[in-house]
């Protein structure tokens, strides 16, 4: 630890923190970043150290760390009216406006909406659904549920089912019943001499092969991220999506768009499944939902799911689930502006506007000879760090190749996440043309050394 | 639908809701109450109705609905860091200080902090710690869960599995290896001649066989709330703790106090083990944490299980478990001054003085012909509603008792709970004699003309 006060920030951070998703070497060789603010996309620790925050916090902090127009909407509804839940016949009129604009944003032309804490209480709180829903239509053994290798669903015990790590088996997760598909990752899992278009089909027969094999009867939903984020940003291959939403269809799966990540805005427009061209019947939407200032999840039903969950609600007279934060009167106040800051404040116009700029910087980067694929859509990228380029042979893992890069970065006041040995960008979308430069930059400088010390 | 102009904030909500927790043949005939704000223990709607809430929001909203230091405090972070994470070795210094303030007034000498959403997160994510420090010390068999029939510790499908209710049947849950054991409700489940120390002891003695029937090195942890809560306030039998913690202590197995409701004072001490004289291994904690004003969960591991956590992760480097918002710079700061609040500026001492005003107002209704008993512990309690006082016989089902009682108070004013067929009270701590009396007075009324209705 850079500060052996026991009363440094770094010191009490240790003491009291029981850590999670940090490599622990790192934090005590290092010491814990303790931040006080921010401007626009930059963060500032205590040491007054400032830092370029690459990740746009945990890739929701879209409007950067301190836009006016939210933290005044914030404060506004913080003196109207603090607190509130949902459940009973009760809401706030947040709440109510809220989920009318949830489903007017949506791709759905109309829904109904639930409102959680998290992208995890919201995937998990979708099987719930899903299961409550098959069970009620006389299907209890629709149970199992299909998601994909690097898919990122949450960490309750069930989202973290759903999430295809391999770290989940520290848990002794995925629980049974959590079925993971093939990862739609062409440059890494393409088979010799199989083009793009054939890999794609052969994840469209693995999946109906997968179907065939449990029995159609038995599966209880299909959830994907339209790019997978925290698997290391990975767009699908080419036509994955309509190859197997018919496959879906033709078996009545319903698709679920795990949009914690790609909603309002992250891939160009405002939800990943219009950036791929397919409909879902229903949405999991969190982070960006709130820019971050407040923490949220939603599932948005589309018509057919709304109205066989009602339905199957109106059958037992109550819906028996709800969280004592769901829809929260400033979390809704803070939506609101933050879909009107996203939608029409040019947010999102600005990240059309930098995507052209961004995939360069990614190509660049993609020149060196330890690199061997960018990747990304919208403002979300990667590069790929490889030991040999024409093979794609990884770097032996104990050599920590991206945390080094990431620590590397965060020395130059850069900070960037490292996930397998990618390194991934998630820019706020309020960046600037300036704010990008610097940070490839940064990372460009960041990754010479690195490559020159383990290369 | 009281009001069936389409654009009524009633059909609104309607429209796009997918509602939780709530009775739609009552959302359908009455419409949502739709809230604007609030004032003291008082709740106002978009119609001018104001109503008392007897439940604190849902149970948390301890300090009121405006109370200015919270709010001040809430808008101050948001000017200054309106949010980050806690993953990567970074984190606010509000988040710092939080975990030291959680430690210092929790009932151990020392510990470790892991913050979560909600309390259903905050008990999945304890559920997935036990399963981890289990594993890793070589015991991955040890899985089983262990809470009681009437215990709620959350929605997500873990926490729900927790949850000894049997409405969760309605999603194929609980899953398998959680276990409920009996309620510890005398009034209810005690035989025919059975002394409350008897009972006790039979609950005991169930306890150790449930152990040896399943094997002591199967079962991962015991998870019980101080005083049972969306159970329908059910304190403890009489030396309840005193009888099971000793057997649970012989086998090894971690104790997991659940204070999402009990903690910050709702029983007259910080924390209901404290009113209950016992010590757990580690705490849940939700709700009171923020006042309401906030959605966070924190888990409180105590010494040993800190130590052996600590040890865990470091053998593997990294925890790999976290939520975006996990102590997030604004729940924090709300936190660290709810604690103070609640702690420093005379809300606990309040609920220690209103507390002999509340069970005198309880006792009171339980003198009417059809409440079979009251019961409670610090500000929280309920009243029972039988159609028969000697055989403790409830009303037929079909004569929705509590929801009917509700609905009288709420056409008084007044926001009280069905639960079962018992009605909960638990005010703010904030609230003054004057609406106290307030609060019984128009129960009372209610209780007399729904009970002239079915008795």
């Amino acid at each position: 630890m850079p500060d052996d006060r026991t009363n440094s920030w770094e010191a009490r951070a240790e003491a009291s923190s029981f850590y999670g998703f940090t490599d622990l070497p790192t934090v005590h060789s290092r010491g814990t970043v303790v931040l006080t603010h921010g401007e626009g996309p930059y963060v500032v620790d205590v040491h007054g150290r400032r830092y370029l925050d690459a990740n746009s916090g945990l890739w929701n902090m879209v409007a950067g760390f301190d836009h006016p127009g939210l933290i005044e909407a914030a404060q506004a509804q913080y003196a109207r009216f603090p607190g509130y839940h949902a459940f009973f016949g009760r809401m706030s009129d947040q709440t109510v406006m809220l989920s009318e604009k949830l489903v007017e944003v949506s791709p759905f032309e109309r829904g109904r909406v639930f409102y959680t804490n998290s992208g995890s209480e919201a995937n998990d709180t979708m099987v719930k659904m899903l299961w409550f829903l098959h069970a009620a239509e006389g299907n209890p053994q629709r149970r199992k549920i299909l998601t994909r290798w690097n898919g990122y669903h949450g960490v309750t015990a069930v989202s973290a089912s759903m999430t295809g790590k391999p770290y989940n088996s520290v848990f002794g997760l995925p629980l049974p019943g959590f079925l993971h598909l093939s990862c739609p990752h062409y440059w890494r899992f393409g088979q010799e001499g199989e083009s793009e278009a054939e890999f794609t089909q052969r994840m469209a027969k693995e999946l109906e092969a997968t179907i065939i094999k449990e029995g159609p009867e038995t599966i209880a939903g299909f959830f994907a991220e339209p790019v997978m984020g925290a698997g290391g940003v990975i767009p699908p291959s080419s036509g994955y999506f309509q190859a197997v939403v018919p496959i879906l269809r033709k078996y009545g799966i319903p698709i679920i768009s795990d949009e914690v990540i790609t909603g309002f805005g992250r891939t160009g427009e405002v939800w990943g499944c219009e950036t791929f061209d397919f409909v879902p019947d229903a949405i999991i939407s969190s982070k960006n939902l709130t820019a971050g200032f407040f923490p949220m999840g939603a599932v948005i039903l589309g018509p057919e799911l709304s109205d066989r969950m009602q339905a199957a609600a109106e059958a037992i007279e109550e819906f028996p689930h709800g969280f004592t934060a769901s829809g929260h009167p400033v979390g809704c106040a803070i939506a609101l502006k933050a879909i009107d800051v996203v939608m029409n404040e040019g947010l999102l116009e600005n990240v059309r506007a930098l995507t052209p700029r961004f995939e360069a910087g990614l190509a660049r980067l993609a020149e060196k000879p330890n690199i061997g694929e960018w990747r990304g859509k919208g403002l979300m990228g990667a590069v790929e760090a490889v030991k040999d380029k024409a093979t794609k042979t990884p770097f032996a893992g104990d050599l920590s190749v991206s945390e080094r890069i990431a620590n590397a970065c965060t020395d130059a006041g850069l900070i960037c996440r490292p996930l397998g040995q990618a390194v991934v960008l998630c820019p706020a979308f309020v960046m600037t043309e300036a704010q990008m430069d610097e940070m490839f930059d940064k990372l460009d400088s960041a990754l010479d050394k690195v490559f020159a010390e383990v290369a």
